[in-house]
């Protein structure tokens, strides 16, 4: 039997690194261009993957700025831009570490109740009539961590709309989109409008998270002074990993290893997915991802989580729910399913159903 | 003839990459453990590299902290350590990416000047004394960037003794400690006292920069906020290359490239020396190392840097010396001399030397 199920960080499935292919890379990006790779370089990153995400993002090279992980990115962002007591809105939930960059630069933050997925943008709105405009908004558009939820074309026009009436940032942060098992793509909200929108992704949930890189598209009047934060902060972020990188894409390997991730998660998701139906149908709701690394167990009123210590009794890890959000949590449980064989989620989702007395 | 001459960046001699083996260690580390390495981790960094940074340096391993090169570490420090006011010391000059990091976290500086290679210390004392006592120090006491002095043992002990009176944070930044081209160590302030001493390194003099593997030793008492500060700004540095640096150490290469970087250095130290001996006897002075990247002339009373402009007419290229300064900055020359060949030296003296109607 299964000692202990984790489900706690959103983490790749280990045996999904493409470890050959990888070394492979590394090896070949060594002998032919180390010299480069090896030296200091500018902190806007590596040229060719620059121009490969330019491309694939249809935006423009020169606005890319590729560093050590999004998170990274983010509090470069964070510290340009927010001076402490500023208003930013996040959904709620919303992801853990993200909530933690905007607390440390000391903003004050308000949430947007999550609605099937969406942002309700009643209170931004309203707030931002009455004068209390936000510096900035952030939002997990795609199977949103924690909640699994994919914000609706029309949630994403309507936000857009109050970014360019209003003038806040919107920081955009996608780095579930491409893994998308079934169904449709909705477009990006950097693909919808370029103005007012930081949109932040990386190749941690593509290719591997241990080679931290993520990148972001910045509008034109950020560019120059995030390419500067980021020499300010760390000169540049290795070029090596980023020509790993790139040399993966130019060989044709993304594509396949998008592939055989979906292969490999979908049948996870299904698991999760009929598992819950069959075990919590009456004391909890959730939103049905098609893609992602989250589902968000919603326990109905009269549930909620019991200790952490009983948890971990019962063979299970959880992360602490509270962290997703600004006030309470005790009703919610985050669920990452794609580190998780099928065998292992159905084990581990009864023996979260027998935590509860239903 | 050399187009331009660039005593810019102190960065190490591209030619002096091993590519080769580096190319090995990467193919090695990620077949031989890649599913470790392409996973997150602890923010502290690949626990075989902490172990033998611990033994190298006598240290607790649970102390040292890996990162994605030096300046971030630094830069997470300032964060944790220094509100905006706080007082830090400086040497004068100083490594001007330092300088921004602490001013950019709102600090009060203030400047040790440095007395052939050795800071002054009565102005902190001083300053100490009446109650004025620094929250940090921060010193580069081997092969100093930018004037290439060197600490003495005597000024170190003393620093030592009123970091422990006074109780200020000793940042000791020493990445040149090792590239000793001629006569005995000094031992670094961490070896003469842990107490007070936050020491900080990294491989990017000894084997690249572009692997963005920097290091620091912490004192008990600030290692968990230091772990916990790095996990909440970018969850951890890529063990992938910690494990590069780790294995190239393993196989023993680590001696064998330091042996050939000192072999490449000392003539380039060497026809400096005798340039500068030749050309700017008697309109300057300077400190003669016997390591590292740097000399840093400081052109005698009457003598002052000509315009940038003026500079890149001649042919050379500097680094802006007020960078370095707290204040003024216009009689001092940084010259980096390990990424140009003997030739490219001379030719850059006797051409600096033109620029001087002396």
């Amino acid at each position: 039997m299964y000692e202990m199920i984790a489900f706690t960080r959103g983490v790749p499935a280990q045996e999904s690194f493409p470890l050959e292919r990888l070394a492979d890379c590394a090896a070949y990006v060594l002998r032919h261009e180390g010299q480069r790779l090896l030296q200091y370089g500018k902190a806007e990153g590596y040229a060719p993957l620059k121009e490969w995400i330019a491309h694939r993002f249809r935006f423009p090279a020169d606005q890319v700025l590729i560093g050590q992980g999004s998170l990274q990115l983010l509090d470069n962002l964070t510290r340009m831009l927010l001076k402490p007591g500023d208003l930013v809105f996040v959904e709620q939930p919303s992801y853990d570490r993200s909530l933690t960059i905007f607390r440390r630069a000391g903003a004050r933050l308000a949430g947007m109740p999550l609605v099937t997925g969406s942002a309700d943008l009643a209170v931004l709105e309203s707030s931002s009539r009455s004068g209390q405009v936000p510096r900035l908004v952030y939002v997990i558009p795609d199977f949103q961590n924690p909640s699994g939820g994919v914000m609706s074309l029309k949630t994403r026009r309507a936000l857009l709309d109050l970014a360019q009436e209003f003038k806040f940032w919107l920081v955009e942060d996608n780095p579930y989109h491409d893994l998308r098992y079934r169904g449709e793509d909705l477009p990006k909200l950097v693909e919808l409008a370029q103005k007012q929108v930081i949109h932040m992704s990386s190749f941690s949930k593509l290719i591997s998270p241990g080679l931290r890189v993520g990148f972001m598209l910045l509008p034109p009047e950020l560019t120059q002074a995030a390419m500067r934060f980021a020499e300010d902060t760390y000169i540049n972020a290795s070029y090596l990993n980023q020509a790993i990188v790139y040399d993966f894409i130019r060989r044709g390997w993304l594509d396949e290893n998008l592939v055989e991730l979906k292969e490999l998660y979908r049948p996870r998701l299904d698991a999760i997915l009929e598992a819950l139906q069959e075990h919590f149908t009456a004391n909890a709701d959730w939103v049905r991802p098609e893609g992602g690394f989250f589902v968000g167990l919603n326990l109905t009123s009269g549930y909620q989580l019991p200790t952490y210590e009983e948890i971990r009794q019962a063979g299970l890890a959880l992360s602490d729910s509270h962290a997703f959000f600004l006030e309470g949590g005790s009703h919610f449980v985050r669920l990452p399913f794609c580190a998780l064989t099928p065998d292992e989620i159905r084990e581990g989702i009864r023996r979260l159903r027998n935590l509860f007395t239903l």
